[in-house]
């Protein structure tokens, strides 16, 4: 657990979104990379409408949404205080206004409870009951928000939607049979998967799943989509296939259908 | 409800497999596709281990895996009586020796309830509670087996499994939530997902997922498989890639890692 502010010192300033984003992080401890660069850009969200991210953590979700679709109204959940002060600040430099809570979400605080959502988005912490902490917050301690079930994230999302109103997770895709069930249960349906290939003719690692409160319609599996090409550039930032290219350096949404022919 | 035996006039003799299995079958009604032969072809039996197949019509899995696969014990289950007659003569026809019981899976006959299996495999029908036969025997009545609800098929082949056994389906993608979900329920474990695309670049139509009885291992997204090629040669029997046509005219396995590079 952060409960402290972070100093000065331990941070790093990060562009985003090929700098339409600059957000402070910890040299040392949870860093965004991909994952919520793609939740973000998957939301389809208009201004007016309203998303809140369960474990907002530093906040770059928010910041890469907020910077595509300006106009929207942006919340946060946050258990680690020192995170929650961080994703504030990273809003503010950003020219973005939101709310940032502090809090847990198997008992969220009340005004986050007084507000419904038009979208709700999480990336949980890779962390399955039993199994320890896979991956976050390395070997920091700080990831006790990944002792609470991926159960009680899609519950916490559930009761925060409005009705017809959208949850999306960024998950890896060990966890998809979990996420699905747990969506079901909570009436969370119609809905599409996206699994994300590493490579052309690779399994998928990562994937991205809707759902709709109280959907009825057919699931939905789109096409799998590339993230990176076959030929390798080595680790340079622009080792992304067009689309990806789009959508990490350059703020564009990910359409779950975007590769269909 | 299809009580009566069928008459030989109302079948035809189909090759399967390329010629490998011959299959009577009715000329109006449900007739063997591509999805049992997927099946019996995804099932990793070695001969002394037993298989049963739930709502195996004619029987048209079960010659195919047993032709593959010499020395397994077949069994099969099917509510109408005039299909399971079928699939006795199927496999008497075809060499094979196996046990097929006519009975209803929510309540088998004792029996099946004695035996347990190493696999059980089904393709159950394509039917959603509330919306109809979607497809299968096609308008002539015979379908009252769709109405049994998709958990009922994953319970009865929970239960009819020896420790550590197999359970496999097929069926439509936008199923797959309601399946993995049924799965979880009922303690089929270590589950493998193949997405089968109709052509590259195209969403999956059809899916197979494996689990195993008590198993605990991470859920395997397997790298989705492609049946037909780009090319279009026209509706020939040999329109399928290099794989899907050893699987289905040569009578080959299908491995969920056949194209993992």
């Amino acid at each position: 657990m952060r409960a402290d502010p972070f100093a000065d010192a331990d941070l790093t300033r990060d562009a985003m979104l090929g700098g339409l984003v600059q957000i402070w992080q910890p040299r040392i401890g949870y860093r965004a990379g991909t994952d919520p660069v793609l939740l973000a850009a998957s939301i389809q969200g208009v201004a007016g409408q309203s998303v809140l991210e369960l474990g907002c953590g530093g906040g770059a979700a928010l910041c890469c949404l907020g910077r595509r679709v300006p106009g929207m109204r942006l919340a946060g959940l946050e258990i680690q205080p020192g995170y929650a002060a961080l994703a504030r600040r990273n809003l503010s430099d950003n020219c973005l206004t939101g709310d940032i809570w502090q809090g847990d979400l198997i008992d969220p605080p009340k005004e986050m409870k007084a507000e419904s959502f038009d979208h709700v988005m999480a990336n949980p912490p890779y962390f399955e009951a039993g199994k320890g902490l896979i991956a976050r917050d390395g070997g920091r301690g700080t990831g006790r928000a990944g002792e609470v079930p991926l159960h009680a994230w899609v519950q916490a999302a559930a009761k925060r939607l409005k009705p017809r109103g959208y949850a999306t997770f960024i998950l890896r895709i060990e966890r998809m049979p979990e996420l699905m069930s747990a969506m079901r249960d909570q009436q969370l349906g119609s809905l599409e998967l996206l699994p994300l290939l590493p490579r052309a003719g690779r399994p998928p690692r990562l994937f991205l799943l809707r759902g709709r409160k109280d959907g009825r319609g057919p699931f939905t599996f789109h096409v799998p989509q590339v993230i990176h090409p076959d030929t390798i550039r080595g680790d340079t930032p622009d080792n992304y296939t067009e689309i990806f290219r789009g959508v990490m350096l350059g703020g564009r949404p990910l359409e779950f259908e975007a590769n269909r022919s």
